[in-house]
């Protein structure tokens, strides 16, 4: 860039997106190279097209899209910039996949301060180079006061998937194990302790974290015997298993005195009203596994540090009613059904 | 499905989305099942998994990504979901790839008209099935009443270019010829006309579309000459050669009498106090052109319905401010500076 518009405009510490600022002209530039640029730096994003390009070798390509909305944008764990690059990695991942490239698309409020989305910027930044998945492409739109709630974030991720392994939700057959990667309900309990109207005292932080290498270390260990892998995020553990059952048209039977629940979540559950089996995880999977490597690939799993709990919470059965079961401590049995309202809403 | 899902849930003629539309349950399966995957048809979307997998030949792939606000949603010529597909597979296709595949991120205010929504994903889906870019995965999004403004879209195309190929905004010379598709103005006319607090009557049209087949007319003809291509929508013709002559460190020379506009255009514009330069078009491009082969791709670009209008309008130019000059109908002389403000907010 030229000096013309190298100079920088942009009161960072005190300044606020304005509507110039998603128009196409020159503040737009700035924002984008000051904020965005400086946060996510690579090669691909600074050559400043309207796309990226880059070259891969020919196979089964992956690619995911998730609209981000959490309310607040700052909680314990993380916050609305590493919860999208999380969030979209772990979908590219849960095909199997090695997630490649990311794109982010903001809306951002008119008066959002810009201190905020440099902080939300720079978070997606680290999140992504942590993970070793650029952002590569993306776009800004601001619209009027009172038209958004701060900003909302769309992230699209690319990946490649070994051609010979292929994980999709119908594939899960009776006598399968479920396995779970750890404890569920930290995401969803640590955002409503932040909420203005809720806010609770917790040690509860966000579980947010890219699963990919997670992944690759299961698939490693054994790759004929997975059939479907699901983070289980919006609608949590009961949500995904419900989806799941019917597209695979089985039922589940899970143990509940088997699934990991941390006595804080489970604390702070109660005095919400929640069922922890609905709440938002988003640094969890659950794997559907062919019986007789369930133990193998557990073992591979809680030899990496995101998988360090994990446990096998119950089996794939034969159910024309496509129900998820549960055996209860007191060893009487309940339905999981689907939630059928809203329990958690902008959670992610 | 089995019936336990499979059932009508929706009343799509009189009802509103609400929150557990997207709290990731039963409602959630209904509204995209009944509205998403009823309008964007295919393969891939109906095996519901989290993301889309595909078959690529190894090469040079193009992501890119678009989020998009128009207000209003619904225009002459158009609509937000029309739009979100035309606009994201331009931006693949300027880099001179072949559109495959689009994803589709949905961020609806509660309250929002069911019957909108359809009306939404239909018009999508048809403008994909007329480009022949399927919309293989996507996510939705509910957020409370007077947190958003009806449906923002967030649209990410990939795509594959020849490997010899390379189109980037850095590549204009001195000498290359400036070629135009046809009409400028007309998307921009065509929103603001129906804007509540400015309606006027007008019989322009958004000039909406999608240009990869044009492109693809372009590239047969003289692939070696093309530099840079770039589809001028917010900003318009003024922000993109702006842009362009800071990345490629040129300036440029304009021909105001070659620029093609509609006397509806420049009329409504003259009303409404707008330079025709800086309006959003959705349906043209701009490509910088080795001089030699400027006549042929013109010829190539005349002989598509989308580029029957086009014109050369000006030429690239040494210039170390990086401004772009436009020599007047009178003979005189003007710079053609960055917007500096904001024009038309929320045009795309």
């Amino acid at each position: 860039m030229s000096d013309r518009t190298r100079r920088r405009k942009l009161d960072v510490k005190n300044g606020r997106v304005d509507l110039s600022h998603g128009a196409g002209g020159r503040a737009m530039a700035h924002l984008i190279g000051e904020i965005f640029h400086e946060a996510f730096d690579n090669d691909l994003l600074r050559r400043g097209n309207d796309q990226a390009a880059f070259d891969v070798v020919g196979g089964r390509m992956v690619m995911t899209t998730d609209g981000y909305v959490v309310s607040p944008l700052f909680f314990p764990g993380g916050d609305i910039g590493s919860l999208a690059v999380h969030g979209t990695i772990n979908d590219v991942a849960m095909a199997g996949a090695r997630p490649l490239y990311l794109s982010a698309g903001f809306i951002i409020e008119e008066g959002f301060p810009l201190a905020d989305l440099k902080r939300i910027a720079d978070s997606m930044g680290a999140a992504s180079r942590e993970a070793g998945v650029p952002i590569v492409t993306g776009d800004t739109k601001v619209v009027e006061r009172g038209k958004a709630d701060g900003v909302f974030i769309t992230t699209t991720g690319v990946g490649v998937a070994p051609a010979e392994l292929v994980l999709s939700s119908e594939l899960a057959r009776p006598g399968d194990k479920v396995l779970l990667s750890g404890f569920i309900g930290d995401h969803g309990v640590a955002v409503m302790s932040q909420r203005q109207n809720l806010a609770f005292e917790t040690s509860i932080v966000s579980d947010s974290a890219a699963l990919h290498e997670l992944v690759a270390a299961m698939v490693a260990a054994a790759p004929q015997a997975l059939r479907v892998m699901r983070d289980p995020t919006r609608g949590g553990l009961a949500a995904t298993l419900n989806e799941l059952a019917q597209q695979s048209a089985v039922g589940f039977r899970l143990d509940e005195d088997a699934v990991p629940i941390r006595p804080e979540v489970a604390a702070a559950c109660e005095l919400l009203g929640l069922d922890p089996l609905y709440v938002a995880n988003e640094g969890k999977l659950i794997a559907i596994v062919a019986s007789e490597a369930a133990d193998t690939v557990l073992a591979a799993m809680r030899a990496h540090p995101l998988g360090r709990d994990a446990a096998i919470i119950g089996e794939v059965i034969a159910d024309d009613h496509h129900f998820v079961q549960m055996t209860t401590s007191f060893g009487g049995g309940r339905i999981v059904d689907w939630l059928s309202g809203e329990q958690l809403p902008r959670i992610c």
